[in-house]
């Protein structure tokens, strides 16, 4: 995993919500606010059009080399831009096969549901998984395939089992500032977010509100 | 590109149009009735599926390393997978992206649809692209999003620029057996079926039917 990777406030992109403006004008204002990685998804993109996104978010954080770009779920992006690692779901390409095609230098992130999703990640080799996307903590309009919420207290018991092991686990799903602090206290490494930045009139400021109540889990 | 890549009768795999019988089945037999190279699409899969599909067909072949298996549009699957090469569209991946993802050991195919995209091609550096896909030569139902037909003219002419600067040319698009010699005497390298394979009872013997249309482009 590269070291600079910091799950603490994760946005994940969505150039629907993003507009009119472009994902990476949103993006470069919500890391100014104190967003610490980013995470590209488009579903909707072509593998093109993803890959130009890609780019022009990595533009954009040129001078912020300490935040990651991650991208969801299209290894052949991620390796043609350089991305600093790829995050996939479920359904996506199997979680090993992307690790042996990105190499260990890279960060690799799956999507976790249930238990048994969890119990499935860890019994993979050692190193393949870097990180554990609990999902969703409540159910979301940006991803309604995903189902009823896990729940602040599968949450923090999915969060332990993880980080036991040694992986990061991030929670995504309905977060937004009023529940931040909340989702925090679960011990997880950080918390993601969608709506509650790329909907936002003033990204960076929508940003820096959710860092504050995040000062617990940086100071943990 | 591979020295094994013989595009005399180029099968593209359409998932649907296969079922009931599994693509892998539908694959093997067109092979045996003389199918020369395989082109594995299915727009629909995830890529997970693809991957999966990719190595069905892969696995179905595996006494016939001199049928290359290309994987179109994914790079991400065809790099898992080890293809033996990737055909894109003009709205996929850029293909000299794709090349330098690729390397030099495996097959580019590109679809070209206007003289504009062949002028594009040949503007590229020389090794980007193996194959160009001549489409359609026929509106087709397998790709209603293609348009008109280029025609046999067009063609011919396409076939000829191409053949020149060193690549192969392949034509798709509305072809079965009675087109298949008159396609065939456009002078292109080869030609690709979907339907006529993939809906035949017998994939063979249409494969078979098909292939003996091409003896002129075998011999020439």
């Amino acid at each position: 995993m590269r070291p600079s990777f910091d799950p603490t406030l994760y946005l994940v992109t969505d150039t629907q919500l993003c507009r009119p403006r472009p994902v990476a004008d949103v993006v470069r204002a919500a890391v100014a606010g104190g967003v610490t990685a980013v995470q590209v998804r488009d579903k909707e993109a072509s593998r093109r059009e993803l890959l130009a996104l890609t780019r022009s978010v990595q533009a954009a954080l040129a001078d912020r080399p300490d935040v990651a770009v991650v991208v969801n779920d299209a290894l052949d992006v991620a390796l043609l831009a350089g991305a600093s690692g790829v995050h996939v779901g479920q359904e996506d390409l199997p979680v090993a096969e992307v690790r042996a095609a990105l190499g260990r230098d890279r960060l690799v992130g799956l999507s976790v549901e249930s238990t048994d999703d969890l119990t499935a990640a860890l019994r993979l080799p050692d190193g393949t998984v870097d990180l554990v996307g609990l999902s969703p903590v409540w159910a979301t309009p940006t991803k309604p395939e995903a189902g009823p919420g896990l729940g602040l207290a599968a949450v923090r018991e999915l969060a332990a089992t993880a980080r036991a092991a040694g992986l990061l686990a991030v929670a995504i799903g309905g977060i937004d500032a009023t529940r931040a602090a909340d989702v925090a206290a679960t011990g997880v490494d950080g918390v993601c977010v969608v709506s509650a930045i790329c909907t936002a009139a003033d990204p960076r400021a929508a940003a820096a509100a959710l860092r504050a109540e995040l000062t617990p889990v940086a100071a943990r």
